[in-house]
């Protein structure tokens, strides 16, 4: 079987995460490995993965010698979340004719925010011959593409609303921290108003993408401040045990009216008090959609597989800046 | 808005609720159409729709005169299921260099039952620059493209099942009478036998899609003989009252083993004695995913909606035949 060669470009949590799995994986080969951080340069890219085994790969500071002397397909890129930072990389990598798969959130859905930086991706990728893509779980799959894929089925869709409600007591700690777990509700609403505590990141990128999918022009799209969930029960969380009265976690709502109407609404809940988690899609339409990912999806997992299971769809697909929901579908990759 | 121009090949059940759709739809103009049916040849096509108006459209028994003289993009073609059947018409369709989306069951997956076909499809469909496509609810999304998709945030697939149960007590009396409903379980097992009731159409086509998404060679695909679902109390349907221990309708299975394990197993269940209706998807691998359409899909008013959202992505897409998998996922249209 041909592999498909990659650059991991950014050594940190979701690109040590994504060479992990693409190390096993028999369909892909990691040919080289890029970060500035003068403490990871020079070191083998096995050495910072579980097992500290030896990949031959040693991680270089810059990005266009090594596509220089290295033949790749394609780079995964999840160095920034912000599209202005990372566009020069971007630029780097579609210079050197390398398609681009990225975590990067506003990547998902860039032309609402930065439609000028979006242009030029997309001019220089077609003139490149090469594919970019922001992918990841959310935004980039849960609640924008498919969502959008459910409505297949419909004649007509009015509105659709996604709801994720997820038990942050067994995510990672930081994460536990960064939703407010166990804090007064009153140095919670300082720290949102301080935006020390900020949302979700991505939920008007996936409203974007949604109206674009359904062809529909939006009045405007809100993406409301995150409120607070209210412990009303003692509850343990992995901030130790938290009182009622206090903040278990919280919830970051957007949503997009058309006509008068509200059309798209997504709601994501991380809070330590949930007892059934899930991901759903309610579409009204006809007919209408109810789905249900009983469990929900783990969002850091998910978003390592879904920017894996990208790569072969990108690498493939016609040049350009490309949605995800106009890009063959991600499929699990062996 | 530019239209898409659509010619309406097959003026029958399924053929006519597309036209019916279409004809609504802004982005959608039906600008030709085709049934050998003399008693339908020269009417207008709107006659044989709801609210009986005129389209303006004159159903020709002459695909290649039609052709040759309308401007369209895409053909829908619903006339047959055998892919042998309808293989001289989707020829016509190529030859004619308009795309074709057709409900053509074997279409969906059509390499393992008529590779030489396939072949020639693919072949024709490249040399004049169109896609060809087999699409519909079941095969074509419900059992193959929607559980691949749900695949996109696995880092691993061990095995897949997807369920479907449908209450047919809500179905047309055609579709009851078809799964046996208020037969004797003997009159039944005699028209298995004979080839009078069979299971549903496509079992096959989905496991071959499904294991070809995620690069699997199977040992086997098994397309077990329907099994009656007897009546445990009295049933209520549209042929009337089913007493205990007579049938209520079917249940066909489908199987497929790799390296000696049972890796795919799709289930469509269909009787009047279900109370609540889904359609379920069960991914065992890293991690599990467990899918829900609470109530289920309708399954008419899913292959009409399903054949229509695809049109756009077959217009845009490249040559060949082209499986429902690998197109950028269909949305709903407007």
């Amino acid at each position: 079987m041909e592999q498909t060669k990659i650059i991991i470009y950014g050594c940190v949590v979701m690109g040590l995460r994504v060479a992990e799995i693409l190390s096993k994986k028999k369909s892909f080969a990691i040919v080289g490995a890029i970060d500035i951080d003068p403490e990871l340069v020079g070191k083998d890219l096995g050495s910072l993965l579980e097992g500290d085994h030896n990949l031959g790969i040693s991680i270089q500071n810059d990005p266009v010698e090594l596509f220089n002397t290295v033949d790749a397909d394609a780079v995964v890129l999840t160095t920034l979340s912000h599209l202005k930072e990372v566009f020069p990389q971007i630029d780097q990598c579609i210079q050197a004719n390398l398609n681009v798969v990225s975590t990067c959130e506003e990547l998902s859905y860039p032309w609402d925010r930065e439609p000028e930086l979006s242009r030029k991706i997309d001019d220089q990728a077609k003139d490149k011959g090469v594919t970019v893509v922001g992918t990841g779980i959310n935004p980039g799959y849960l609640m924008d593409t498919l969502p959008l894929i459910l409505t297949a089925p419909c004649l007509e869709v009015q509105s659709i609303k996604v709801s994720r409600m997820m038990d942050s007591s067994k995510r990672r700690i930081p994460f536990q921290k960064k939703i407010g777990t166990g804090l007064s509700p009153e140095v919670f609403r300082n720290k949102i108003d301080n935006k020390i505590i900020t949302g979700h990141v991505g939920l008007l990128e996936s409203i974007n993408m949604v109206a674009e999918g359904l062809g529909w022009k939006l009045d405007e799209a809100v993406e409301l401040p995150p409120e607070p969930v209210i412990a009303d029960r003692e509850v343990d969380t992995g901030l130790g045990l938290v009182k009622p009265g206090d903040v278990l976690g919280l919830v970051s709502i957007a949503y997009a009216t058309m006509g008068g109407e509200k059309v798209i609404t997504l709601e994501f809940n991380a809070n330590a008090g949930v007892d059934e988690e899930y991901d759903e899609v309610v579409i009204e339409g006809i007919p209408n959609v109810h789905e249900l990912i009983i469990g929900g999806v783990h969002g850091d997992i998910g978003t390592v597989a879904v920017t894996i299971n990208t790569i072969p769809r990108a690498v493939q697909f016609e040049p350009g800046l490309i949605l995800m929901k106009d890009l063959p579908p991600a499929i699990a990759t062996s």
